[in-house]
């Protein structure tokens, strides 16, 4: 293990959350919040040992795989345990596991609470929490390839740690470019989504975090009733920057240089938008009663089925008290998620596309052992290594949930909420169902379960291996 | 396509399930029940098609494995077709698609009933309905290929299709004797079963059917409230007995053979006899409040996890009524399952062995990328041929869960409810939670629920691809 490379990747992170942590301070000058102090606190202790933690640049770059996934679990729980500070030192959240719940919910972009009044807290705590979702949506390991010259040239190990999905392809040759590329077309969304909500009446404050709620697919939202209370307009500017930025960013970049047909080609998010337009016509037949007008019912449909999806988990109604049916479809979405590359979470489409696939394989290898054509995505066939990985993502994922779902159900809630309290924070999404539902919290559970569920809110973001590696015994021994 | 060895096949199949319909008419005259008639009728028809059907022997013994897999699953339905006929004949399952339910959910050992009334049904309906369980226990292809002295060399594709387990293997290099010895270890089982049930002061009738049903890891009670109303060493009886049937039968053999060590090495059982005890320490400290005394609640602990486990399905209290961490527990041993090799459903032992090994692989690849060890099972190295159809297993088996939720939810059921009884019925087990928990029964579910319910039972008796692939077009294909 090369300590001094982590040690200096982590002091980086460090620096860079303290002055991300003077954007509160900034809110709360402006909305004269003595609350603020705090983040200027915090802030000014993480510049300082981060400054003094990078003052000596490692000697030895040599960096491997497992230092690459090392590197991205600790930055993740440092940023998690930093960012909890100032609820703790403002007395905003006082107990330690919630104001840690709360953070690691930011950074993961789950959204998971635990407050039961939101509005209660102050201008600059809001605002912290929602920027943790837009820091936490794209990486900051990621913006730190985008800004740091690091040598060495393994620095894919920290991209494939830290980004979603099975695969990952730089855009162009050059990682930095690659990643200032990612956060170039993220800044962009997240600024048009902002001023549209502006335009739409809504004040800069609001239109500022829930963009970063939206860019991120975290879904803190600023109001104890999440989004019900927005007009229409807005509600439906929301869903479709939801979609957007569950879309693979792969995707941008391709219409960015002009290759349309690259664009439009992408297998991924063909079958992503299907999946979107078909259960939302789904749940809309399904709730076709329950509101006055069709086009009122296909506008909450639309919203719960893109907060999904996405893993976002803003609300519009309280899905809890839809049908089973459409209850069902939504917990499926959990699980289905965004797309790779993306900003949201889940299983990923590519991943569910090839296991679809890969079953289908095996029925046809059943059939005709001798005429077997290999598994394909995106046109191409996929590698087996590849294949297998992703279908052991699937058993690691089952295993890990099955063990949450086990140390959860000791609070003795219904199955159903406990069985969605590990779907909504491991797929990174916020609401479940019941008691964890959408116009619920997760305040109730005890100590243990709100433990269990940061670990898996870190799993989820980090596709389970880079936190399954810190049980591993070998990883810190010399 | 080797029709005429299908053909073959399933005229043997109707041939003996004619016969052992006569068991039922013999029970009819023992009772002097005059529903006794549609069980003689049924048989007779069985016996003449099937000697028709195998007048002339296939001249082309040629035998894939697709033929292999066509031919189990299409006598799976025929069986459970021509079973379910003589409760609509006789008017006690009046309606067509309830009396199909029953009969799939009897052959498939899992003991998911439609009837409110159980005691209502006449003696040798009661006997059929249990008999279909140890028919389908052991499997009715496994049993031919004990009688039948079938050509080709090829009837390893039937074993294969209908055994249990991620790998099948001879006990002896000759196939009729291999399966001759497994269906003696199981007559000979059942017999002790009875026998000891006997002498415990239960009579001859009550013994034979709960010993069926025992020995299929079936479930079908002859009373309405299942096993609560046995005495408290019949109960212990069971328990016994259902772990003992959950036992790879491989096991039996070596202690036969007078191959101790390799009886008690057996890696499968160990971990299996291991779940069995922590998970009855868990519930018992779970419930310890709701019996008179320690014992009391030791007895129904081990009793309700040994049904589960085994997936047998008989209950001794409302279980339904216990704390959500053991519901828990008992949800997850649903999915575990038995060990292969034996007559249990569910995932199986070995397969969760599996996944857990492949997934601690793949941390250890992910800390040290060179030193890769191969995951093993029973002391060897799996094949990663066989490691990889495994992991796919769980791929298929998931997108099935899924997809029949969903079927299911339609009926608007509590989603616990919608997610059980699909878990009760793909692991063939019987109860589930609440509306399908042990006090209650499938009768309330629509008909489309029913057939998705059924064909979850069929793919789950016969590990998934021997259904799946009755959905491959290409298998109807010249």
């Amino acid at each position: 293990m090369n300590k001094s490379v982590i040690r200096y990747i982590l002091s980086w992170v460090l620096q860079i959350e303290g002055a991300l942590l003077l954007l509160p301070c900034l809110v709360a000058v402006l909305y004269r919040e003595k609350s603020g102090i705090a983040f200027a606190v915090v802030a000014f202790l993480c510049l300082c040992i981060g400054s003094l933690g990078k003052w000596k640049k490692p000697k030895n770059t040599d960096f491997y795989a497992r230092d690459g996934f090392l590197a991205v679990s600790l930055s993740w729980v440092l940023l998690s345990l930093v960012g909890a500070l100032p609820f703790l030192l403002n007395r905003e959240i006082p107990s330690f596991e919630d104001a840690l719940f709360e953070t690691i919910s930011g950074f993961t972009t789950t959204g998971a609470s635990i407050l039961t009044d939101v509005e209660a807290l102050s201008r600059c705590s809001l605002f912290w929490r929602s920027l943790t979702h837009w820091i936490g949506g794209m990486g900051v390991l990621v913006f730190l390839l985008a800004i740091l010259p690091l040598a060495g040239g393994n620095q894919m190990h920290l991209l494939r740690a830290e980004s979603p999905g099975p695969t990952v392809g730089k855009l162009v040759p050059r990682m930095r470019s690659s990643t200032q590329i990612l956060y170039g077309i993220y800044f962009a969304l997240t600024v048009v989504e902002a001023l549209l909500l502006l335009l739409s009446g809504m004040p800069l404050f609001d239109s500022l975090t829930l963009s970063f709620g939206t860019a991120g697919t975290g879904g803190f939202g600023i109001l104890n009733d999440s989004a019900a209370s927005y007009t229409a307009v807005q509600q439906v500017i929301l869903t479709v920057f939801m979609i957007l930025f569950g879309v693979n960013f792969n995707v941008y970049y391709f219409l960015l240089i002009r290759k349309p047909k690259q664009a439009f080609g992408c297998e991924e998010a063909r079958v992503y938008f299907g999946i979107i337009a078909v259960s939302t016509a789904l749940i809309l037949w399904n709730i076709r009663d329950a509101f006055g007008s069709l086009l009122e019912g296909l506008r909450h449909a639309a919203f719960q089925v893109a907060s999904i999806i996405t893993t976002t988990g803003f609300s519009s109604v309280d899905f809890n008290a839809w049908p089973t049916f459409s209850k069902t479809i939504l917990v499926l979405l959990m699980f289905i998620g965004a797309c790779a590359g993306s900003t949201g979470g889940g299983i990923k489409v590519s991943r569910c596309l090839v296991f679809f696939r890969s079953v289908k394989r095996e029925v046809a290898a059943t059939v005709h052992p001798r005429s077997v054509r290999r598994v394909h995505l995106e046109g191409r066939p996929l590698d087996k290594q590849v294949l297998h990985s992703i279908e052991r993502f699937l058993v690691a994922y089952v295993l890990l949930f099955a063990g949450s779902v086990l140390l959860v159900s000791l609070d003795n809630l219904d199955f159903t909420s406990t069985f969605t309290a590990v779907a909504a924070t491991l797929n990174n999404i916020g609401p479940g169902l019941e008691a964890v539902g959408p116009a619920s919290n997760f305040s109730a559970l005890s100590g243990l379960s709100k433990f269990v569920l940061m670990f898996d809110m870190l799993a989820g973001r980090l596709e389970l291996f880079p936190m399954l590696i810190l049980f591993s015994p070998s990883i810190w021994k010399k």
